[in-house]
Order: C-alpha cells, then structure tokens, then sequence
C-alpha cells in the first residue's frame, strides 16, 4: 500500500526536485504537486515536468495533500511551514528535509499548532543546484533520520518511514538535539573548513589564483566541491546549530593546533601514529556503501 | 627519438608502478630496470611484471640507466641517492617524484655532486598505495613541474620534461621555494586538514564511530579519501616542507577563527559573501580539466 496518494513538495531545487524525481520513479501513481517561491524554478519545474501541477502560490500546491514535503533552507522553514497553515488540509502530514534539527522542529511546531509533524533528513546531496540538478537515485542507499517529537503519532512517523524507504533511503531515528551534534562533525564542520580552506586560497598573494587552479590534483579540488554548495542553505544551516558547530569546532582547533606542534617540532612519530589511524575509517565507510568504493572516488583519468 | 632508453625506477609503490606501467605503455621499446627496499613490492612487482627487471640491490638496477626516477618518499630520497651513487653511470640525469623540492634538491645535490639533477613533481595519486594501486594513466592531463636549479644542464631538462610529457603529462617550472609554497596550500594544507578532522570525529564520545560513519554521506567522507594517503609518506612531507606548511596553516586558522566569530555572533551576511566566493574556483578547475566534470566526483548513485 501507498504511504500516500497525493504529495506536495514545496521548494524545487536540488533536494525537492530530487524528491519528485524519485517519487514519479517508485511511486508512478502518486499525484505530485509543487511550489518553488522563485517564479524562474517554477516554470523550469513545469518545463521539466517534474510535478503534476505547479502551484503560483504555495497554498494552493499543498490543499489536497496528504504528505506536505518542505525543500526549503532551514532559515525559511518556520515563515513557509506559516504561510502554508491556513491551506492544509485535516489529517496531513508535514515533513521537511532541513540538515538542522532542533530548531526546525521548534519553528514547525510553533507555525503548525496541532499538525502531525515529522521531521526529517535524508542525508543525501551533491554541489549542484536548482531543479535541474535533481535526479531519481539521489536517496538510493543513503540514510535518512527521522527526528519525531517524544508525542508524534507512531503511524504518521511509520507513514512518512515508508515513504522515504520507497525513495531507496534507510531509516533511522533519534532526537533532534543528538542529530544536530551527529550532522555537525559528519556535515557541517566539513563544509566548514571546505569554505574556509577554498578562501584562503584565492586571497592569497604570492600564489596565484591561477597556480591554485593548476596543482588542484594535490588535494584542494577535493574541498572545492563542498565549497561549492548552495550558499543560503549553509548560511541558515551554520545560524540554525550554532552550539554543536561551535563546540566540533573548538574540537578541530585543539586537534589542528596539536598537529601544527608536531610538525614545527619536527616529531616525526607524532604525525605518523595520526596519519596511521585515520585509514581504518575509511575502509569502513567504503564497505558499508557510504562511498564509493573505486580509488579516486571513481574520477575519469582517461 | 625516445628522450631515454633505459630507465630505473626506484622505489615501486603507488607512483613508481605508475611511472612504470606509463613508461610500458607509452615508450614500449625503453628497457625498464627497478628496485624497491622492500622484499615483498619486489616479489609483487616481478609477480606484475611492472619493470623487465627488478633488482634485488638498487645499484644493479641503475648500473646501465640514462634515467633514475626516485619513487621513494621525499625523507629517504638523500639516503637512496647516496647509496645509488656509486653505482650511477657517466652520463644518467637522476629525477624524483617527490610533494616537496628545495629540501629534496639539496639533499640530491649533496649525495651525487656532478650528477646532472632534475627534480620533478608529478601532481597526482590517489589515497591507495602499493605497486598494485598504480596505473598507466595516473598522469595524464596532469601538471608535472620541475625545478631544476639555475646552473642545470638545459637538454637534461628538456630531456625529463619529454620524458613527463611522454606519460601523458603538461609541464611547468618554477623555482623549488616557490613549487614548495604553492603545494603547501593545494597539496600539503588539505591533507593536513583531512587527517585532523578525521581525527577529531574518531575521538568524539557522544558521537559514535558507528554514527560517523553512517552519515558521512553529509561532507565527512570527502575528507576521508586523503586521509588515507600513506602515512610515511605524509609525514615527510611535512617535516620536509615545514615552513610553507606551518605559514599556510596559520592563515587557514585565522581565516577559520572570522567564520567562527561569525557563526557566534550570528552574522549571515558575513557567513554569505564568504560562500559565495567560493564557486568560481570549482568552476575554473572543472574548466581546466582537473577535476571530473560529473556532479559528485562522477561517484556512483545507483
């Protein structure tokens, strides 16, 4: 049986237009809605006809939903989840996708007094952006955590568990405050430092940007396309868990500061006992089919 | 006309095994001689056929070589060179493939005075090791630079550059300080950064191994790839090149503390104008041919 016959996704871009994608694939017979507030992603999502019915106004996409789907930066969760209220209809469900927890799950409740919530995030993505950027298998074998309040309903939880199973995900489940501090070292500290590192890069002086450009292949390209993500989503990600990224931050500083000891003091076995145990993490994340699991990410050197 | 016919390869890992079966299938009629400190990557290498000799002493590979390409991290490579140099022929050009150059050219120049020198740096690898992780087109569309000193033989290094340009690689040269401040920040500084922050998500208590890697789908495992590289290696690097590293390291830090400051204190503009910067470089690599123009790295979604 369906999780749900009619589904309304409200943000089109990478994400949401992914979403679509997916659900057109595994689920043929859903009738799929969509609203993006760009009228540009709008008439690339009709274009693309990645939805049934695009919606002009976000209301009308989500009145005869059964699972309302939010695809929108987490900054902007809370004013959309309100100006969607009036239209919902009884009995829907309202999931999102947001990469921050906590506060998604305060301003959902706060906007949608007395709406079944489920919070959710597929952990799933690449450096692009838009609706073009979408494509069906994005979920496939990825994890998606469900952070339902202690008093959600087990059947909407069940329901919205399905509907991303369908998508390819697996499922997991735990507070929002222990997913913020899990997603801030395993996300949002890496892009972080990816920003950071790509910046310094291009400020420098007697390295041109040009030489930083040509001797990618060291490493830097490798930080370049998490840099490369959509910034509005990450400014809101970074103001929205502030605490958690803070507090791994601090935890990289220290971890940095001791490597930066070792090499001015020239402590060769320092440095290899650290470079040694960082291998075993890797292997395990390549077995269990977190990434790929050709050298070089699979890259083309032809 | 071959730029060499006879070439030993000394140290038969990732790089060395590249260079071998590049030269195999690039120059077929050179006859190729090789050694390695290491029993076992000989026994391998014979077992592969990298070279059409392995060497049990590395002066019997070189005995008959118009070129030695040293394959060996960048901390052994005067102690190899001075063990090699009585047995060097009149006439062979010695190279290396070693991540940092002035303590590299130093040290050749110490251990083989009169040797005609060309220090190179092919940039490219991936995180595997071992002469079965290597490949014949490890190098092409790939820089190599060199940095031979100022009073080097002209056709030596025009001989070397062929030869590089033969695998399949772009040559540039530059000054052996300048190649060291350059690779500091595209090479040197994102492995550094790698190793920490798989480090600091190693060591975190309330965050799980498990969990880490779970959800590294997030960003985490990007990082991952580098710091699997070879310990050995890495280490020398960084005691070989510390200075660059260390200046690079404490621009990062800074830059690292404004983002800090402004996560703390909540400014969004801030956070970004900074990602938005950040961009143009991914695109400007893509461009340029030195990253896989496929979203994700070309990594599988299936």
């Amino acid at each position: 049986m369906l999780p749900f016959a009619r589904v309304a996704v409200i943000g089109l871009g990478l994400i949401g237009s992914s979403v679509a994608r997916a659900v057109r694939e595994a689920m043929p017979n859903v009738r799929l809605t969509g609203h993006d507030a760009d009228p540009q992603v709008r008439e690339t999502a009709r274009a693309l006809a990645l939805v049934d019915d695009v919606a002009d106004h976000p209301g009308a996409a989500v009145l005869d939903a059964e699972l309302v789907v939010l695809c929108v930066p987490v900054g902007a969760i809370g004013a959309v989840a309100a100006e969607l209220a009036p239209d919902l209809p009884a009995g829907v469900i309202v999931t999102d996708v947001g990469s921050s927890k906590a506060s998604v799950a305060q301003a959902l409740a706060e906007a949608l007094p007395g709406v079944a919530v489920v919070p959710a995030h597929p952990v799933a993505g690449t450096e692009r952006s838009g609706p073009e950027a979408g494509f069906a298998t994005l979920f496939r074998n990825r994890w998606c955590i469900l952070t339902p309040a202690e008093d959600a309903d087990p059947v909407a939880v069940a329901r919205v568990a399905e509907f991303w199973r369908r998508l390819g995900a697996d499922i997991e489940q735990m507070a929002p405050e222990h997913h913020d501090r899990v997603l801030a070292v395993t996300s949002h500290l890496p892009h972080l430092i990816a920003y950071t590192i790509v910046g310094t890069a291009s400020d420098l002086e007697e390295v041109t940007q040009s030489e930083v450009i040509k001797y990618s292949a060291g490493g830097f390209r490798d930080f370049t396309r998490i840099a490369a993500s959509d910034p509005t989503m990450w400014r809101d990600v970074f103001l929205n868990n502030r605490e958690a990224v803070l507090d791994m931050l601090q935890r990289f500083s220290e971890d940095l500061s001791a490597l930066q000891r070792a090499i001015r003091w020239g402590q060769g076995d320092e440095l290899f006992d650290r470079f040694t145990r960082t291998r075993a993490i890797r292997r395990s994340i390549v077995e269990q089919g977190q990434d790929d699991a050709r050298a070089d990410f699979g890259r083309s050197h032809e």
